[in-house]
């Protein structure tokens, strides 16, 4: 068995930002040379998530970012602001991004066939960052034979 | 090792709908006569998802569907709604359908066991469709020996 | 390939309520012997789930509850609650629970290199529970060699 692991960073450009990571996946997938088994995709973060949805235009990802806004919205009572504040911390108001990164969740993973991720139509991977800009870390997991 | 890979073909019968696959998903590990290992159940779609809850009784699926719809409405503006009727897409309003989707996820992920997927007390696995009624495809992984 | 199966037993203390089992998890993994390969969670109940967060401070798991609470609230009306009321059940107000469980998932994976599992800075794995206090059960497969 091969356990490839490899990080992929990641810039992201703006406070709240997505990232379409299918292609640095899919090459980093090749370049493992493992044809069968599984692809986990992992962000590696408290303030961001990865998740799939279609890929055909940024509007989906934007919607994304935006319904998880007006579910549980930046400018709430968070404890975990208040903590932070408490402490000095910079960047403090990331209470509302924490959630967010629980409700999406931070990992995928992907089945692996004869060298192919089996994604379906339309389908990406993406990085959603609710706490940048900043440099970034995706750890991709390539497992099987 | 085996990789086994199946498609589950789910015909959905509306808009907003839910499948109990449990059954399904264990005939196949059966017959894939892999023993240990996992089994990956994946949504092949961006405006459906596959969870693990309550299977005695509809109420918990019909809840989660009206859920996901109380959390980010249909009715609410999504730039994807735009985008599509711009192109002349048909089915325009599924802006909603990708938020909820990606808040439930398109993977779930089993142990397998001597020949067994590893299920608590009253756990099942469902398919949600957003987007319906259509046929719809759910992939099965089973990797192991 | 190994493939073991252990279950964790949680006490949870409230009726939301939230346990880091961070070091639970990387004991097991230690005893496995497996240094290569994959560490499944799975919350074992349909009114539970299983999440990764920041565990520096227990204002991140609180804020989550909280927030779960804000967006599907206890005291909506559920399918669910009226058909356990109708049944004679105990515990009938779990509908809610249902609908979090489903939110946050009821599995993550790890990967597994050289006997380690790749978190990042700051991330614990909680295991939250929408409808305790009781003793509670988490599934750890280490499926690797």
């Amino acid at each position: 068995m091969k356990n490839i692991i490899r990080i992929l960073n990641i810039q992201t450009r703006s406070e709240r930002d997505f990232s379409d990571i299918t292609s640095k996946v899919k090459e980093e997938v090749s370049k493992s040379g493992v044809k069968d088994g599984i692809v986990l995709v992992r962000s590696m973060h408290t303030t961001a998530a990865v998740t799939i949805n279609e890929n055909v235009h940024e509007s989906v990802p934007k919607d994304l970012l935006e319904s998880l806004e007006k579910i549980s919205p930046t400018q709430s009572n968070y404890r975990h602001n208040t903590y932070v504040r408490f402490c000095g911390g910079v960047g403090s108001d990331t209470g509302a991004a924490h959630v967010h990164a629980s409700l999406i969740g931070s990992d995928i993973l992907l089945p692996l066939e004869k060298g192919e991720i089996k994604l379906g139509t339309l389908e990406g991977i993406f990085f959603l960052d609710f706490s940048g800009p900043r440099e970034r870390k995706v750890l991709l997991q390539i497992f099987g034979e």
